[in-house]
Parts: C-alpha cells; structure tokens; sequence
C-alpha cells in the first residue's frame, strides 16, 4: 500500500498511455491511421494527451502500443520532439481487453503512476486535482459528476461512489453518481488486480479496478466541470474541436474581443493550426497589416482610403487574436512570444493614430490643435497598455468582474469612426477615453497601496 | 535545547530590544533626548531598527526601557503606528550591565528570540541571515568577519571562532575573527546563563554568552559585507547618515543617475526626509516641473525658453529620484507609489517631447517631417518604459552588468540638446536610440524564449 501521492511540484510520476485498441468507429477521420494519431487542431489525440500532461510537469511516459503500433511509435518517436521521454511497451494480444494492455507495463512501474487513454481529450485541470489527491487509495479516478450534455452517456463507464469511495463501476450500472474521465492515479496494487480479474475471465481496465474496490480501496477526486471528452466517433470528433476551440476565449476578453474579433479568429485559427505557420510569424503579420493602414490615414486622400484603413485596422486586430490561439492550440506558449506580440500591438497602435492625426492634419488647414489631439489620444493608447498589465493582474487576483477598456475597443472605435468618415471625432473620444481609463485604473490599483 | 530555528517565512518570533542605558557619548545629537529616539534621516534610530525587523517579517517587539524610559515609551507607544506590538519592560536598574537589561524579559520569552541593541543601525539582510540559520545551538551570533574601514575596532565587542561555533567573545581579546554587530538569535537559555554570569558578578549580555560559549553552545552567521554601526558617538552618527544614504544608490541606476542625479538628489533627500512631506507628493513636484519645461519647449519664443526648459526637464528628472529615496529611508514604500511614479513620468515624458516636436515645427516652416521625428522620439521613449519592466526582471535574474538607455540619459540628452539649441538633432536622437535600443531589448529577451 502507498501512502501518500501527495504532488509536490518535483514530480517523478510517470504516465502510462494506452493506444492499443483499434477505434474503428472513428475510420472517416482515422484515414487509414490508428485512432490515437488522428489530428486534432494541428496536434494528434495522443500528442495532445501527452503536452497537456507536460503541463502539469509529467516527462515520463509509457505508451502501451498494439493496432499499428509501429506507425505511432515512428510519429512520436522517443519524445524528445516534446521534450519528454517515451518507453513503448508493445501488445501484441491488443484485441483483448485493456486491463492486458495495462497488464503489460507491470515490469516498468514500481510507484504510483497516472493512467492515461490515448483517445481522450481533456483539460489538464483534471490532472492537477489528481496529483493534489492526499489520501490513501490505491486507485484514485477523476469523476465528471455533471457530464456536459455532448457526454454520450450510453458510452461512458459509470461510477457509484460512497463517501469519499468508489462503490461500483461499468458501463451498465443503475442509479450511477458520475462518469469515468479515463484519468486514474494508481500504484502497482493494480497489476494483482488484473491478473485477479483476467483470471476470472474480465479483461477489461475496470475489471481490474473493480477488485480493488471490492477491496474498498478506490477512491476519486471531482473534476470540477473541467472540459474532457473520449472520441469514440466523428461526432466526438466535432464536439472536441468546438470545445477546445471555445475553451481559447479568455475571461478577460473585453466585449469587442469576444462578440465580434474571438468567434472570426477561432475560425482561421482553426484552419492555421493544421499549417506549419509559427505564433510569432502570426504577430507580424498583424503588425504588418497595420502598415497599410496607417499609410491609407496618413495619405487621406478620399474617403475610399479612410474606409479602407478602418477595415485593415480592425482586420489586424482580429488576426492579432489568432497567434494566442494557435500558440495555446499547440501548447507553443513562450513568454517570448507574448512580449513581442504585445511590443508590436504598441508598434501599430501608435502607427495608427500618427497616420490618422497627420491625414486629418493635411486636409483641415494644417492646425497645431489636431497634433495635441492625435498625441493625446497616442499617450493614452500607451497608458493603457502600460497600466495593464499591473491592473490585469491585480483585478484577475480580486476575481471581480470589472469592464475595461482595451485594445479591442480602441481599434473597434477607430474602424467606426472610419467608416463614419470622423476622424477628429475619434480621435477627441480615444484621448479622452484612454486618459481616463488610466486614470481609472490608477485609482484602483490605489487600494493596493503598501501591498 | 531548542532543535531548529529555521526560519519558515510565517514568523512568530519575538524581538527583544534593549534600550535603557543612556548613551551619553551621543549627547551633541540627543539633545537630551534618550539616545534611541536620536533622530537620524527622517525616523528615531529605534524606529529605523523596529521597521528594519518589521521588512523581515518580525511584528512582535519587547523593548527595555530605562533611562528616560517614559519618553521612549510615549514616543513609540503600542506600536499601532508601526503596525507591530510593542510590550516595555521597565528596567530601573539600567545603571547595570545590559546582561541585567535582558534578564528582565524572561517571563515574557518562552521560545527563541531576536535580540537588537536600541542605538545599532543595520541592513535587514543580517536579520535574514539570522532567521535563515539552520542548526541546533542556544545562541547565534550575526559576526562581521571584515569590519569596514569606519567601525571603531576599539570599542566594539570581538569573537573567536573555531568551525561554526563561537569559542570567545569580548572587548579585549587578541587575534579575533570577527565582530559582534548587535544582533542575535537567542533560546530562552541564555536566561539561566546570565543569572549565572551575574552571580558571579559580570552583568554585561557578553557574560552571559560567555557561559553558552563555554558550554560550546554558540553558532555564528556571517554577515557578507551587510552594513550595520553602532551609534556610540557623534562621528558614527554621521557614517551612519552618510551609509544609509549611499545605500539608496541602485545597482540599475544609469550613468547619467549614478554620477549627476544621485548626488544631487540625495543631498535633496537628506533634507526632505526630516519634514512630513510624502514620497507620492514628490512623485507630483517631479511631474509638475515638467509642465513648465514641456511649455517653454512648446512655445519655443528665443533660445532662453529652450536654455530654461532644458534646465527643467533636468531638474525634473533629479528630483523623480527624491521620491524613492525618501520612501526607502522611511520604510514608505509601496506598490502604489511606485505605479503612480512610473506613470506621471510618462506623461511628463510625453510633455517634454511633444513640446520640443511642436516648438521646433512653429520656428522651422510647419513642415510635416518633424511630427515624424517626435512620434518617433514619443513612441521609443514609451517603448523604453514598457519593456523596462521585464527586461530588468531578466536582467538582474541574470546578474550581468548591461548598458542600459533609460530615463535618466533621456531626459539629460534632452538638457545638452536644450542647451546646445538643437532641437532636431535631439529629436533625432532619442527617435533612434530610444527605438534601437526597444529593439535591443526584445532581442536579448529572445534567449529566454519558452521560460
């Protein structure tokens, strides 16, 4: 019996995958491949599986291999592409149940591990509420105890739980308290287990798992509404590539990101994550489409110009939403990458503005007044940008809701007061806006003093 | 025997400050006053020792009084004003040894202790030192093992020591290893050692550690260069001014901030730090100045507005330092202060160039290249402060000595511009260095991709 699985941050636990199965109901997507390397916005299922385990600092992993297990061992090779390693343990009876996949390992395991399935997608919460787990269970399984209504529940293993213990599990089971999420945190105890249970002629993982809690030795931890899902079929399929895509929309997307820039930047992100296309190339491209239309403000030679550059400013701003995505999307996420998207947003904001300041400036006689104006609404473009990233900070730690006037707005405003032809307009309500935003701001950061 | 005194950041330890002696040496600066409540840059020299703790963590003060015990008590109070806890021992017998001095707190310690001298001003890094120390003993001693050429040797309090204990401690003893600086961590048994030193009639604290040293219950810590004095005499009192006012010198500080702003601004501080005025009202005086300068620019009537100007901005730029030193002196800082610094600098910094940008286009023809040059100049200014930020996190992380253009050259080249009546080339300047050197910035950020 092991005590403790207590994570402590230096973990050393290893995760077995198991991808040995077929998967035949999956075949339209699967295109002749085995299911675990079926692409999934840019990365294979398994692929997926293993950089969200990465996340939560898991390196070590053991693929139980069976249905075209050479061609998932070529594509993932030792690892080091995702800088973890990887064992291959090869089965070769892997149309048997998955309690002899598991079985195999037996030999290579000698402390707790994660068990993990190489066709399910889930949100790395759910392994950091396992390794937070302290108690003392042999088997520890992540239970989804509201499934989300796209859940196929006729599919799903059920669980019966007591106390803090797992009671009953199958796919047939009455009055069920909750689903498998196909996360377990075990030790070697379920090795005998299986064996136990092969002997008597079930050869399935919850086989195995249903003599330990026989045993009263099973216990679980609440994933919380965390996102998961086992691609059993291609609507599974769709399902996942939604939710996934849907789980990019950050809480603190300002109104414009969210109802308008997120749902067109999903869509091409979805189409660029399957390309070779990096993050930061992203960034510029941004940042490049700004170029022109700052040049369009700059030159004001007719109306067509300014109608132009409001719709590549917006246009930059929406695909400014896309290199996050894809960067999340293929867990590419550099701190790197973040600074130079943001040093480049600050790069075109102020593009912007001096273009329309000085396009408004040649045509309205060549005034001083439109340059304190233009500056004004410069500065305060910055300011915001300057202020936000203590504000962001200290407002996500109060976990207040709090409106916040943000790039996607100002870019939005100066699109709209493009196509209404009304420069100066825009221009006096971004400086006004932006000072006093970061006026705001710096009255609320006020209450943190001495903190 | 107290096992560990490994300090775990949730400190509960109390500090015993022994201020009851008289401390007449010290009478030209006293006034009559308690040598303790002595005041020394702006706060009393056992307040400067109680906030010194209070930054490590310690919130829990007993102080001895004696000499004039009621004034130092009526002065500090309960402490509320530190926000600390301050309980007195009245000591009448301060005519004694301090040994006697500590004894009186016996029934008030009943686990380990910091034990400080009223009348020593020290780093708080020796009081980390201190809670860091790992290692069974009765008593640790902070020992400077290279006092610095302004200690008085003859007066202080030497030690000896053999491994990592002490083996004697004393005013006269020869071939000595270190100094005592004042302050210790101490197990309630140097209670027993000093009623044991005393019976045998040595009252000082020396006696009492004397009796642990002799039954090999001594350690040490080495203080690594930390500033600390004991303020005995008229002349210590001005290294002490002089040391603290030289640690305010930032290892980031510029050329153009160590060698010209600093000294100025510290002999500002000295001033500024004994009247009630508050860092924050500075961080305004500092923007306020830059008003009139980013005017003058702007109206740019003869070469005297640009000459005073220059003047200003630079004078502005000296005083932006006051404000941090003040609030370091006085243990002011916050969080607060500093974002409310570091945004009115924008603004003035914004001020400053777009005055020089519009007082160069009125003289020279209106043209429109000029507002090219200064939004270059605004924009790289503003990218400098932006990535300021995480450079320097990175920077310092590394520990390598970097050139570094910030607010401090800026701000003089903008005075030898305004002096020199060159207003363009200035301009020109800081568009491309401030640019480059953002550009520089991301650059040797790019290594930490990915962290």
């Amino acid at each position: 019996m092991y005590d403790r699985f207590k994570w402590e941050g230096d973990i050393s636990l290893k995760a077995v995958i198991l991808a040995a199965g077929e998967g035949r109901r999956l075949y339209s997507k699967t295109r002749g491949y085995p299911k675990p390397l079926t692409r999934l916005l840019g990365l294979s299922i398994i692929e997926r599986g293993i950089l969200t385990a990465r996340t939560v600092g898991i390196t070590d992993f053991i693929i139980v291999v069976g249905y075209q297990g050479k061609k998932i061992m070529e594509t993932l090779g030792d690892g080091s592409r995702y800088n973890v390693n990887i064992t291959y343990v090869e089965n070769p009876e892997w149309r048997r149940g998955n309690g002899v996949s598991l079985l195999k390992t037996k030999e290579f395991i000698d402390k707790p591990f994660i068990l993990m399935m190489s066709d399910h997608v889930f949100d790395s919460s759910i392994l950091k509420y396992l390794l937070e787990f302290d108690g003392r269970y042999e088997c520890i399984i992540a239970v989804d105890r509201k499934p989300k209504e796209y859940i196929d529940i006729e599919e799903a293993t059920k669980l019966k739980v007591r106390g803090d213990k797992i009671i009953d599990i199958g796919k047939k089971i009455d009055g069920f308290h909750g689903l498998d999420c196909g996360l377990f945190l075990m030790t070697p105890d379920i090795f005998d287990a299986l064996e136990e249970s092969i002997s008597r002629g079930d050869e399935t993982l919850s086989g195995g798992i249903k003599v330990l809690i026989d045993r009263g030795r099973v216990g679980y931890i609440d994933i919380k509404g965390a996102f998961w899902i086992d691609i059993d079929t291609p609507s599974d399929y769709s399902i996942a590539e939604r939710q996934l895509l849907r789980n990019l929309i950050k809480p603190t997307d300002g109104p414009i990101s969210k109802f308008l820039n997120r749902p067109i930047s999903l869509s091409i992100s979805k189409y660029l994550v399957n390309t070779d296309i990096t993050p930061n190339t992203i960034s510029f491209i941004s940042f490049i489409l700004s170029i022109p239309a700052a040049y369009l403000f700059f030159k004001n030679i007719s109306y067509i110009y300014i109608l132009l550059a409001g719709l590549l400013t917006q246009i930059s701003s929406i695909i400014d939403g896309v290199d996050g995505e894809i960067a999340r999307l293929k867990y590419q996420q550099s701190k790197y990458g973040a600074r130079l998207d943001s040093c480049l947003d600050r790069y075109s904001d102020a593009l912007i503005i001096f273009g329309m300041t000085h396009g408004y400036w040649i045509l309205y006689g060549r005034g001083e007044l439109i340059w304190f104006i233009g500056t004004a609404a410069l500065i305060g473009s910055f300011m915001n940008s300057y202020t936000a990233i203590k504000y962001d900070t200290i407002i996500e730690s109060r976990k207040t809701k709090s409106f916040r006037i943000g790039r996607d707005i100002r870019l939005f405003l100066i699109m709209i007061g493009a196509i209404a032809n009304q420069i100066l307009p825009t221009l006096i309500i971004l400086a006004i806006i932006t000072n006093l935003e970061s006026l705001r701001r710096l009255y609320v950061m006020r209450d943190t003093s001495g903190s």
